[in-house]
């Protein structure tokens, strides 16, 4: 955090588009934080992952203003928004916020989807820049999900993070999921790790006015892990809301000392 | 590996597009290990991450056929060749091939660049389902770029990893980067971590002939660890050819206790 005589600069933005339910409720959830600036996509950007827009140009607009909270849509990818975000929208205002918000994501971001998400994609851009972040997810996919637990807990866990000491914050992204189920019947928070498994696909073929084949993708997650009680999918399942801190080196270190007795030379 | 007794089903793809120059040179040196298809983008896809195509359908097209090696293109994403790959083309083959290469990559995909890069989003995805896979990059975004030493190292680390007992080849992914300098320069194969660091933006803001402020995504990336001798960045700077292992749980497990404590109730 930087110096507590101003409230803290607060940047929300989701895969889900700007008219999107779920950011509604994040970002009025936000100003009781703090001040708050939303950039988020003009569509849909779900499955988008940690992708950016390179091969043509972003446009960004201004959707509404009020003291404290304004709001603009671009035409790029969830990290596309954090990347014009920083750089021209607070450029004027140090060129980061204290905190990133991500979502509330329409749909479960816990196990391996970590990986495909555009609500994460956004929350672990921030965190590369050492902001922490915050991604939240609500298990149910519908348009007009019910956010009132997801902004029960996520209003808890946003107030602890701000407490954390500047040490422990450079860098801390979480990923949290809340279950689809009365928010009376969720029994707490559970921090967890990612479930091992993975989505396997069987498109939906069918076949165009034109008589050309296409394919809709469709599939489910495989838990290799349904038993292991220190998961997500775990906690997600028996009532928790889950948080998974998450990190970005990709280096696989319990095989690098093996691949180079093979590789090196 | 499966049954020795046939050859080994490789399948290639690559986010430059079907048609780069990269691709076409890995796909056939992989001709000399094994049976090949090659499922592709139709058209560039880089910075496409982990990215999936959920809100329209993908069409599939063959390109050319000849023994040994089919080539099909694909209006997705890199994972989605790979998910239609293995659930549509490679339906009548087990579903899945023995080894996945993805690229070669026009342009680097060294330190943090593997969260953005298509290539390597092609590559962990084979890995999630177990197959072993590598993903190969060159420091050179020309489209003619000369192949000719990324050739010879990725021929050398395919034949030594088609040799690897099959305990080891589960989920194994590599990332391997070859320097842009001349062949006879090249030093040898290097087993790194992924460096640290992060690309940080410096849109170039324009107006369109309507008077619409657009921007275009570039910047820069900023080692944070530019001494560290065990990186793929040090390793590319000093003329190797560098492998990292790569996979995909992003758990942060140096925070999971102490989170546990702050968040758990």
């Amino acid at each position: 955090m930087k110096a507590s005589d101003r409230r803290p600069l607060i940047f929300v933005t989701n895969d889900d588009g700007v008219q999107a339910a779920g950011i509604a409720a994040l970002m009025r959830l936000a100003t009781e934080f703090g001040d708050v600036v939303v950039v988020a996509p003009n569509e849909s950007y779900s499955g988008m992952s940690h992708s950016i827009t390179m091969q043509r140009p972003l446009f960004v607009s201004a959707v509404s203003a009020e003291p404290g909270l304004e709001v603009y849509s671009c035409t790029g990818t969830p990290v596309d928004c954090v990347k014009i975000g920083f750089d021209e929208i607070l450029a004027d205002r140090g060129g980061v916020p204290d905190l990133v918000l991500s979502g509330i994501n329409h749909g479960s971001n816990a196990n391996v989807s970590v990986v495909y998400s555009g609500t994460m994609g956004a929350a672990t851009e921030a965190a590369m820049y050492g902001i922490p972040s915050i991604g939240f997810s609500l298990t149910d996919h519908s348009p007009a999900a019910d956010f009132t637990a997801s902004v029960h807990y996520a209003r808890e866990i946003i107030d602890r993070v701000l407490r954390m000491p500047a040490e422990r914050l450079a860098g801390l992204c979480l990923n949290v999921n809340v279950p689809d189920i009365p928010p009376a019947e969720i029994k707490g928070i559970r921090v967890c790790r990612q479930t091992r498994g993975n989505w396997r696909e069987d498109f939906v073929h069918r076949t165009d006015p034109q008589n050309r084949d296409y394919y809709w993708m469709s599939g489910r997650f495989y838990n290799f892990e349904p038993e292991a009680e220190d998961t997500d999918e775990w906690g997600l399942r028996n009532g928790y809301a889950t948080v998974v801190p998450v990190q970005m080196d990709l280096t696989d270190y319990s095989r690098l000392a093996s691949l180079g007795e093979l590789l090196d030379r």
